[in-house]
């Protein structure tokens, strides 16, 4: 049997964006780390912490520059070969949209060790940001976070069901295909009126929060969207969207 | 009009047990609150990086020595009135499952100025315990997290189909009510052999994990849990319950 590699791969969840909502575990990982591999979109106040840390971007986002997993797979067993502490840092939560299977796979095969560390997923933080409860008492039992994007190979519309079924329903990486997923909604009898918003960069100071309703998410193709955006539907957005509809009337009686 | 009162409520996540899965952000305001209002079972490490604020459990744990919600919105406004940073610390992240848009509306409701601070949710933790995405690509685009304990008023099984329609699911607060949940999706036509997996404790060196069948879920009710546990049911843990039932065949042949 061989020896065991002396290094150890940490999983971590780096948070939605602000680089002190990474958990204080996350950023002690960080801190000890000899190499940190990290997705495009992470910031790089969070970076930061890895004082002395080699930083290699593998980010993925949407296909451009994408670093191909299997590549990425690869130089995670290879570092744990070479060095003590290897971060692997993805924004939100490792386990969430993040393929960590992949590379959990991968590190089990070689026999190098490993340890997830857990993150705050961007629906959370675009929650915090709205001031809304996903799961309000009342009005919502459940939430579905889902993505019309990945799991090539999966029935089309898998998504579609899960939305339309939970009270509360966040999207991720969906921005780009407003239209197409408004419109994949509607067909399955989701209500146009559901209250929907739209949280880009979510706990950053550059936020920008939208509130409409279904039928007007076709409308998002304009915004130009650069940073982490999440769709949320629902009713527990209904009084926030109420707020914006009553604050655009009184702007629109100002402007008359 | 009145002058805001000086204090600030900060709604912390405290994470999902241990004390070092708080965020940067979060373990900051406890270090600078004068008050911490905090639930049952938030970690004693946790609570310890408050060192020098006045703490009161407010918490509640099924119904029993439960703290009104109408009181403990009553106590944050008056806490702000006469505190400058008052720290909200409840389990997981504030906005799922945890009642916080009724603190939030009695802040808002009495000018009262606040911060939600998102935390880890239980189910990444359990997640990362088994070393098993929730969204694993090929085999889930959708997970839903649930409870079938609060909203009173609701539809009852409301949750069944949000169960039912997502890929992953996890359920909150529902290991006391194992039989029934098992019973209600089975006859809404979830397999019986839909691969599921009860944590304990996620993330606390006391955790337990069991990995069953969904018409094996009975048997928890013999289990005695005492700390947070979920439920989680999809195909991501199939791989998880094989490597389980191999071991349990293994021991069996052995003792035979």
């Amino acid at each position: 049997m061989r020896a065991r590699p002396p290094g150890k791969v940490y999983l971590v969840g780096a948070g939605p964006g602000a680089p002190d909502l990474i958990t204080l575990r996350g950023a002690d990982a960080l801190r000890r780390a000899d190499i940190v591999f990290h997705d495009a979109l992470v910031h790089p106040g969070t970076l930061a912490l890895a004082a002395r840390a080699e930083k290699v971007a593998v980010g993925k986002r949407c296909g451009k520059h994408a670093t191909a997993q299997r590549f990425i797979n690869k130089r995670l067993v290879d570092a744990a070969r070479t060095h003590h502490v290897v971060v692997r840092l993805k924004g939100g939560d490792p386990l969430l949209f993040g393929r960590a299977q992949e590379e959990i796979a991968a590190l089990q095969a070689a026999g190098i060790d490993y340890e997830i560390v857990p993150g705050v997923t961007a629906a959370l933080a675009a929650g915090a940001e709205l001031g809304i409860s996903l799961t309000q008492r009342g009005a919502a039992r459940s939430v579905a976070f889902v993505t019309p994007r990945v799991g090539v190979g999966q029935p089309k519309n898998d998504w579609v069901r899960s939305v339309a079924a939970a009270d509360t329903a966040v999207i991720y990486m969906g921005a780009g295909d407003a239209a197409e997923i408004a419109a994949a909604l509607i067909a399955h009898g989701v209500s146009r009126d559901t209250p929907a918003a739209i949280v880009e960069n979510a706990s950053l100071p550059e936020v920008r929060r939208i509130l409409l309703t279904l039928e007007k998410l076709p409308q998002l193709e304009h915004y130009g969207f650069t940073g982490p955006t999440l769709i949320m539907l629902g009713r527990v957005l209904s009084p926030a969207l109420a707020a914006t509809e009553e604050t655009a009337g009184l702007m629109a009686c100002r402007t008359a």
